[in-house]
């Protein structure tokens, strides 16, 4: 039952492409789940994956295109025509992949599509649903779902939801409504095999926790996953049932976002990841880099400045990588706390100036130990004693600022409605390299000018 | 339905805990879930939670002390008798959060409280629970489940899921087995809602992914999250049905697997968030830091190596920061895509040395980039042309290494069964950092003995 991708099982296929053996392609790939079909669509060449498509039955390439990635699938759909997107995808896939589908095509194609459905209600529902910001509940949400008027009674309900069970997919909540669609509850399937035939909806429902269409989807979530929910109703602003969210589409959700925070740290922008092309790879990090040469340049002006200082004392220069460097992990450490304390809602109910205070604590005394060893080292080595104070202060100081830094952007950015998670990685590293420098030749006047 | 936690809500509550106004207390809480209820606690004082906590039902407290933190449940169950914990927790919770909690227990309290379950089955599961690896499937299942015999009829199946449900809190499949208690596929509730009543079972079910006892926890998210699984059976070696895994308790590993990747990127250890305790933010962070010194401490020593040079042309020095910060940011780009691919069983079929070549590839881009930007305003600004080519040949070759180093590293990590994730952030930085001192001054011997 489990299917693994290989080497040897990509190469066979790709030769029985080359010699257009169907029967072969086809008995290779008939048992397969349309996500292991993907998952081969991705290792093979444009034509090659076009030859595949090509074969497979209708009802399992529309479930293989939603698995793909964006841009293979936006690859195939470009020379398909309208018509057959319409027919051959769109009608065969869940309102919510049906939205998503459409929302990546060129826009003039989108209404030629639309336009193409035959069953307008379906259409309708995509309409509908395209007009829900892409990253709100309303959105993620799909419209296929079974829900009862509370009014019936267990074996009423029985029938109902084997007439709607059969438009559905998958359900595993029964969502009860009143006879104005206003969300009531949620009805276990374990209690419908439980009860008895005559007793009615309304005694057997159970509270349930709902989302709004104009919610975030991170929001979504953390609620869901608070909750342990498998499936969400998403309600409109006045409580009107629109949809449901499963938990696939929110466990996409956590896993893009825990992505983009990382990628965002290591200075990557963009969706990416090794199997993309050298262009797309270059063009998504050299952003960031540049944002590091600037600093680079910045910093190579600030120390020209204390070039004076720099000749008469060039032993200084030996610590310049220290001092950057522990500026750099000290605010990446802060900030990171932060960052991942917003995106998981767990922040707590600490004021931010709290926050701030506490992680000073942190920084006082990592600072501290770091500069109490790097004292010891400096005066075992028989560096100047002016040196070994400059360094072991500059290092207290740097790390103190870079905690606030570390701590504050963050917050303030999500106050400004800034991705916080752009508060770190080589932006945070930048800014503190360049104060690094600035305190740690600052600090040398004082102390070369005492001792 | 939805409740928000805030400051005037805990203010209001601590109060009444402190005025011993049970009945306002009770009021307060008696309609929550039990994980907003935890939520409550966390923002409690020690007294104020045990307060708290006894005034709940039983069935609640239960509920409530699954969903703690680990440090607040620990500290809650250190007081209490094992014959209580058995009673009033243990026979109340699914066997997998039963053998979560009695994991946590110190090892002489651990028996004490197995042996004080009523119910030997439910002793028995949880002692087997506990006999496999925490971060396997065995470690994550949980042995209730809905499974029945292949050979029932419809009418006989429905009889026998309604007697299995009342034990089982909420189920989404029902599993199917043979007589040696085989996986032999699952019943979706939609098919058996349609099916007629004298319908055999085994023609109605449908293949199923299934993981292993053995299986790595982060396998079983890949899998789930590939096939959009809801729950997936666990099988023994031979194929026994053991268990089942429910997103919800996968959903809880991916975020945690995102989070430790991201906390080891930005040089913390364990899994701390921003509430935790001054002491412990500190221990996490320490070590990290210790590194980077030790790396910068490093650095001054093959600084002070090029002392000649440096105290020949001062002006080395400015760059310094640049050619640090160039290497630790593009190896942490190049490391965090590999360490994501491998996390995601993404990087597809290409081999290590296909995937080094284009991560060479993409630096090489980059790294001409950013020389030329260097050597075009070294030369406005009027540096030596020694200098200015010494930065962008320096610069070039710290990215090329960069690269090479933040690929392969994570990747011979994964091979000899080392977390990947720790071959990011402090750690290559700091390798980093050294390798581009030694470089940037090597190149300028060359460099400037030529010009």
């Amino acid at each position: 039952m489990n299917f693994e991708l290989n080497k040897e099982f990509i190469e066979q296929l790709q030769t029985a492409i080359q010699e257009h053996a169907d029967v072969q392609i086809e008995s290779m790939v008939k048992e397969l789940h349309p996500a292991d079909i993907a998952e081969i669509l991705g290792e093979l060449e444009t034509e090659e994956r076009q030859y595949l498509i090509n074969l497979l039955p209708e009802e399992i390439t529309a479930d293989t295109i939603v698995e793909l990635e964006e841009d293979e699938r936006g690859e195939l759909l470009k020379d398909l025509p309208s018509q057959e997107i319409a027919h051959s995808v769109i009608e065969h896939v869940d309102s919510d992949d049906a939205a998503d589908i459409i929302s990546e095509l060129p826009e003039d194609k989108q209404d030629e599509v639309l336009s193409n459905i035959s069953d307008i209600e379906q259409a309708g529902d995509i309409v509908d649903l395209l007009n829900y910001a892409p990253d709100s509940a309303g959105g993620l949400m799909a419209t296929e779902l079974v829900s009862v008027n509370e009014e019936l009674t267990v074996r009423a309900c029985i029938e109902e939801i084997r007439k709607q069970a059969s438009e559905v997919d998958e359900f595993f909540y029964v969502f009860v409504t009143d006879s104005q669609d206003m969300l009531k509850g949620v009805l276990h399937l374990k209690k419908l095999l439980l009860a008895k035939d005559t007793e009615l909806i309304k005694n057997l429902i159970e509270d349930i926790r709902y989302v709004k269409t104009d919610d975030d989807c991170e929001e979504v979530a953390n609620i869901m996953r608070k909750y342990d929910l498998v499936s969400v109703p998403v309600v409109d602003s006045i409580g009107r049932l629109k949809g449901r969210i499963t938990i696939d589409d929110v466990v996409d959700v956590i896993k893009d976002e825990a992505e983009e925070d990382y990628q965002l740290m290591s200075g990557i922008t963009g969706d990416i990841d090794s199997n993309d092309s050298v262009f797309k790879l270059t063009r998504a990090r050299i952003p960031w880099l540049l944002i590091g040469l600037a600093g680079g340049i910045l910093g190579s002006v600030v120390i020209g400045g204390f070039d004076s200082q720099l000749i008469k004392h060039p032993e200084m220069a030996f610590f310049i990588p220290l001092i950057a460097a522990m500026g750099g992990n000290v605010a990446i450490q802060s900030s990171s706390i932060i960052v991942q304390g917003l995106a998981n809602n767990s922040l707590g109910l600490d004021s931010a100036s709290r926050k701030i205070i506490k992680e000073v604590l942190v920084a006082l005394v990592n600072g501290s130990i770091v500069a109490l060893i790097a004292l010891i080292y400096n005066m075992v080595v028989g560096q100047s004693f002016a040196l070994c104070l400059t360094v072991s202060i500059s290092l207290i100081t740097v790390v103190l600022f870079a905690a606030i830094v570390g701590t504050s952007l963050p917050l303030a950015f999500e106050k400004i409605k800034i991705d916080p998670a752009v508060a770190t990685g080589p932006f945070i590293t930048t800014t503190n390299d360049i104060m690094g420098m600035i305190i740690y030749f600052f600090v040398s006047f004082q102390c070369y000018s005492w001792f």
